[in-house]
């Protein structure tokens, strides 16, 4: 094992933007203001991408973290 | 970790209108009057959309946790 | 929290009509006489629906809450 | 919560005829001889039914629980 | 509940020919020589079947058990 | 039950060649050189199989065990 | 069982560049700086992969072990 651990990422990118992958293959991009051992997260300011472009924005959303795949932190 | 917590949204949301994504793409707009830890969910004067379109009107309605992938705020 | 819980609607349903959808997008009407923690719904006079019509007469059947989206109360 | 149990169907249902729904749409319908907790189902004098009518003859089957979305008694 | 249970036909069936459904509708044949609570079965001189018919040999084969839809005893 | 159990057939299997069949279809040929309870498995000189025929060289995979249907033992 | 465990191929890995394939097809490649349990695994320097050529950098990504399907070490 390692002195890291995956959920750094998470804690680091509190108030940061990122993007959520969930299945299905939409993007969310926002500002995390939340998350749990779950893997819920909230965004903040949150718009959904496709193919890297902006579909429409959303605002605040808690994604169940059951459907995430990935988390991308852009800060 | 946060002060925040992802329930936070759930808890702040109670009473007021809120866009729920299920698995298989559908969504459903209504008034939330409960939810537990499991992410079930009842709406009240639910409509259901279609690419943000209202497709039908359902009432009230008990949306099991499993199939939610994420909760919009809109108030 | 709320001092409503989802669970309530099951409840409040009791021997009322009820209309389940199913993971597939196969949506069962019926009179419900029982329910159990884990979602599994008996239903007695069942029709299973498509489009909102009646596409068949089942009687009395047992669902298994694994398989459940979404629960609406009608009366 | 109420006196009646979903799990009385399975109990009542024993040594009758049901038809259990599959995950995938495939129907078995057959003489339950036993289930458990899990709704693993033994079937005797199975046939395997696509939109009704009988597919082809089985026999003996053991259903996985997991696999199942609902069974009606058709006793 | 019945005196029988769903295991025991997993039981009658050891050294005796099995046919194993899985998810994604292939179907195993082969002869049960070991299995466990979580269904997971070993077979030996296993074919692969497709429409009822012999696709390919395999020999031994350990099935997961959380891929198992049905398991029909042939003897 | 019986004296094997369906782990037998793992650990009779170490540093020799298996097949694993994943979730989707995909083959995976090579040499186990470890596996734990929940059916992770070490793959050592892998290949990856289409229709029986190598795909691609890969080397070391560990392969999640979550994504397994079934291993063949080919020595 | 073995002296060696799969998760041994995890930390054999830290710091070095792996291959990790997920649900979906997508496979990621980049330097692996954390991982846990449930393999979560954070990589650093994330290309997203298709048929074995780079799609697009991504930079740090947090991958989902529930998502994962194989990792395969490159060092």
């Amino acid at each position: 094992m390692t002195d890291k651990r995956p959920f750094d990422v998470l804690n680091n990118s509190l108030n940061n933007t990122v993007v959520v992958g969930l299945k299905g293959g939409v993007e969310m991009r926002g500002v995390m203001s939340s998350y749990d051992v779950h893997m819920n997260i909230v965004l903040e300011k949150c718009e959904e991408l496709k193919d890297g472009q902006v579909k429409r924005g959303i605002g605040t959303i808690l994604l169940r973290g059951d459907s995430v795949i990935y988390i991308v932190p852009t800060a």
